[in-house]
């Protein structure tokens, strides 16, 4: 919120935060820290209540205001101690931070939990509990110290109003315009829908952690430095700042970095699908299909993760023309979007004028005699359709589906086209076994009695090799394919 | 593992850690720096090779190593700047070192990336790539600069072996000693079961992020205080900190929190895995049923996470009695062990002898007439058993399944089971929809047509309120249980 006050608003509002000492031992709140001073955010203030005591015992640095100090300080922070009960010193804190320049000011307060509380103040044992019967004593006794209750506060009004944003209605600046036969990454192509969303929109902006080179949202950077904010390898943070970024409607920010690293920030998610956030995040480099890098570098969870978001759209494009419209949807699609590029060179699906919603799965192959449908998405999907072209040599119809989103699921495609091939699936995934597209597709034809599945997925940590060989070892390969569909045309 | 050197084995090992320049900007980081100094790890080097450049930029503080220096001062390490690529200076260092006492020590060592190699030294763009055509000619260049290549290094032998130490075999001291019509939450059976283990096996330890006093586990810290570690709220490190605990066999390690913030750690988890890590996490206060602490402590997605990780068994024990068996396997079991605890009191499904085993189900409840098969677990499964109860009053058998493990799933008991209640299944959790209960008994009943399921999950953010009222909004009490069933007889 600050970053956006101080570079796209550039409105003199302030932001004040508010942090426990018991939470600034999370490591997510010093790489917060560390953000505000890198960027000079000087319309920035922290405070850090340190009232001694956390929920099961003290906390580490108790009352020693002066080790908070002294790391804020390190941190780049204009940074000052005060007694947090004494309001006079507060405000005079509060009035010497407007008036620092190029660095975030933070408070050191020194506390006590319950402070006046007869028989409470700095106890232990007393964190998230109600006073019970104590309440009324309590209050009246509080009530008795009030001093001149009769002034009343008459707040000033705003200097001045942030800047009116239209963050609806952005379009890609072009269609796609790409070459049928032409071999594209996905990721490759979010970089250029990110540059031309940005083209049409000025409140886009872009977010990565030190991977902008390889996710290619240096496309967005290199056409609009201003609106490229670099985290670093600092991912919590990184979802951190979309999210702040994106409050308000400020902005409509898209995070890159790899699927696996989304797994550091899940937290952050989370809490931001209960926060109604509406951010974009890009996982790049998914499955065992990146080939060398090997499996520290793998994302192989991050669509059961990301289905676990209640507030979720997942999309999992698998050509360039389809990542191009997901990008475009995310950025007009409410609560936390996801897309999921893979690494590899992929080849067209469709032609550059393809409509695509959400939720709307698209056939990319099929005959009026299949027997059975595969569903894959990304690698996988390309995989599958050499797999039918496989199986057709032997007689046998493969109908092929991109699901498009993974959440939400087109569950009335999946279960026509599942019945129209005798109720027969094979699910192939560049993924885990478990929340994936297979369970997708499983909770999609639950209360169904005809429909069978059968699922291939990685099955173990996966070592490092060259993309098509892992394919083939860990079972995605097309002739794998094409044996899951054999056999299921035997169940 | 220095904690484990200094405190456990009480042997002269020292242990060194590398962290790259660009890596430290990590909050996890800061999280293991301040637990280090905290605990006076003072047979811990930490090296940070600043060598200025990232992946994709300059890291955010290039070369300035007096800003790592002050902030590894500030953060309580003995901190020198050192020239990496000097070895006299690096053997000086490390001597240094291991004089201190009471404090960790940390060598902020000045590097260049790609020394000596003509025409790449600290340039950027030369991550993760090959040489290629340039390898030949730098590996040249390279084996014209050493000197006194005659020298043969003999490292002297270690000064003292670490205490031989016994990890298998871990029983409960006690079997379950529990009252028919008892009520114990499974949270707190946790912590009896935990101090139980301790009393069999002294290497048996704890490890909280200062919710001991709600996941129990202060029942191991009351009895043996030296074995407990109190990580503070610092989750990736408290779960950092006992993967090096368990490795090399030194310790069986069981580390707790609420189930919810086990994503903010999942990447370390992710890694865990890979690894081939030994560690026992338990997850507290797991769904709606915690009631008014609201959604943000709510675990709703912890199944899917842990489900996705290759190397896991999740428990899922729905008693007191099954609770510590629970933790008895787990602490017997290789790989990551996940036990789901729930906060409410919940009454006895099984006699304290019962015997249970990884991936083994259990019928608490059934007839040789039942039409319908409930699956749930926690306190799912007692509404379930209540809402069977129901449903007798209408003429309707049905059955009770307790999983106990959700991975490896029971796959056989949930087959047969089904079967023999007309293959109608109804699956009920305290959970999301992706990844948990849900979708592994559809997984394990994919290929069958004889089989439909219906899935009762949490299906959008909480709100707050009192448990009863939450299982009932959400849809998870008996009375929804029940009608779920008579929907599903009819499909």
């Amino acid at each position: 919120m600050a970053y956006v006050g101080k570079y796209f608003d550039q409105a003199p509002y302030r932001v004040y935060c508010l942090v426990g000492d018991g939470e600034a031992a999370e490591g997510s709140i010093w790489e917060s820290l560390h953000f505000a001073s890198h960027y000079k955010l000087d319309n920035l203030v922290v405070i850090f209540d340190v009232n001694r005591l956390g929920q099961s015992e003290p906390t580490s640095l108790q009352h020693h205001v002066e080790v908070y100090d002294a790391r804020l300080k390190s941190f780049g922070f204009h940074s000052l101690v005060v007694d947090g009960h004494d309001v006079t010193e507060l405000v005079k804190a509060f009035d010497e931070a407007a008036t620092v320049s190029g660095k975030p000011t933070a408070l050191v307060a020194k506390t006590f939990k319950g402070k006046g509380f007869p028989g409470i103040e700095d106890l232990e044992n007393w964190h998230g509990k109600a006073l019970g019967a104590d309440g009324e004593k309590v209050i009246k006794h509080l009530q008795s110290q009030i001093k001149n209750n009769t002034i009343s506060l008459k707040p000033k009004p705003p200097l001045a109003e942030a800047p009116r944003v239209h963050i609806g209605d952005i379009t890609l600046s072009s269609p796609p315009a790409y070459k049928q036969g032409e071999q594209v990454a996905t990721r490759l192509a979010y970089g250029t829908a990110l540059k031309k969303i940005a083209d049409t929109n000025l409140r886009v902006i872009a977010l990565d952690g030190d991977t902008k080179n390889s996710t290619f949202s240096d496309k967005l950077r290199n056409a609009y430095p201003d609106r490229y904010i670099e985290c670093f390898i600092a991912e919590q943070n990184l979802v951190g700042v979309a999210t702040g970024a994106a409050c308000r409607d400020r902005t409509v920010a898209f995070v890159s970095t790899f699927a696996a690293f989304f797994s550091r920030t899940f937290d952050q998610i989370r809490m931001g699908a209960i926060s109604q956030s509406n951010i974009n995040l890009a996982g790049s480099h998914c499955g065992v299909s990146i080939g060398e890098d090997g499996p520290s570098q793998m994302g192989l969870e991050d669509l059961a993760l990301f289905r676990a978001v209640p507030t979720a759209t997942v999309f999992y494009p698998s050509d360039a023309v389809s990542t191009e419209r997901a990008v475009e949807l995310a950025a007009n699609t409410k609560g936390i979007c996801y897309i999921r590029t893979s690494r590899p060179n992929t080849s067209m699906l469709y032609p550059n004028d393809e409509v695509f919603k959400v939720g709307q799965a698209k056939v990319v192959r099929q005959s009026p005699k299949d027997q059975v449908l595969l569903i894959g998405a990304g690698i996988t999907l390309h995989e599958s359709v050499a797999a039918a072209e496989a199986l057709k040599a032997e007689g046998i119809n493969a109908r092929v589906l991109d699901p498009f989103t993974i959440k939400p699921l087109d569950e009335a495609a999946v279960l026509a086209n599942a019945r129209a091939c005798g109720g027969r699936v094979v699910v192939v995934e560049d993924h885990y076994q478990a929340g994936g597209i297979g369970e997708a597709v499983l909770s999609a034809v639950a209360l169904q009695r005809d429909v069978v599945v059968k699922h291939v997925f990685v099955t173990e940590v996966p070592r490092s090799g060259p993309p098509a060989a892992l394919l083939d070892k860990y079972g995605l390969s097309a002739p794998h394919i094409a044996s899951a569909a054999r056999a299921v045309l035997k169940a």
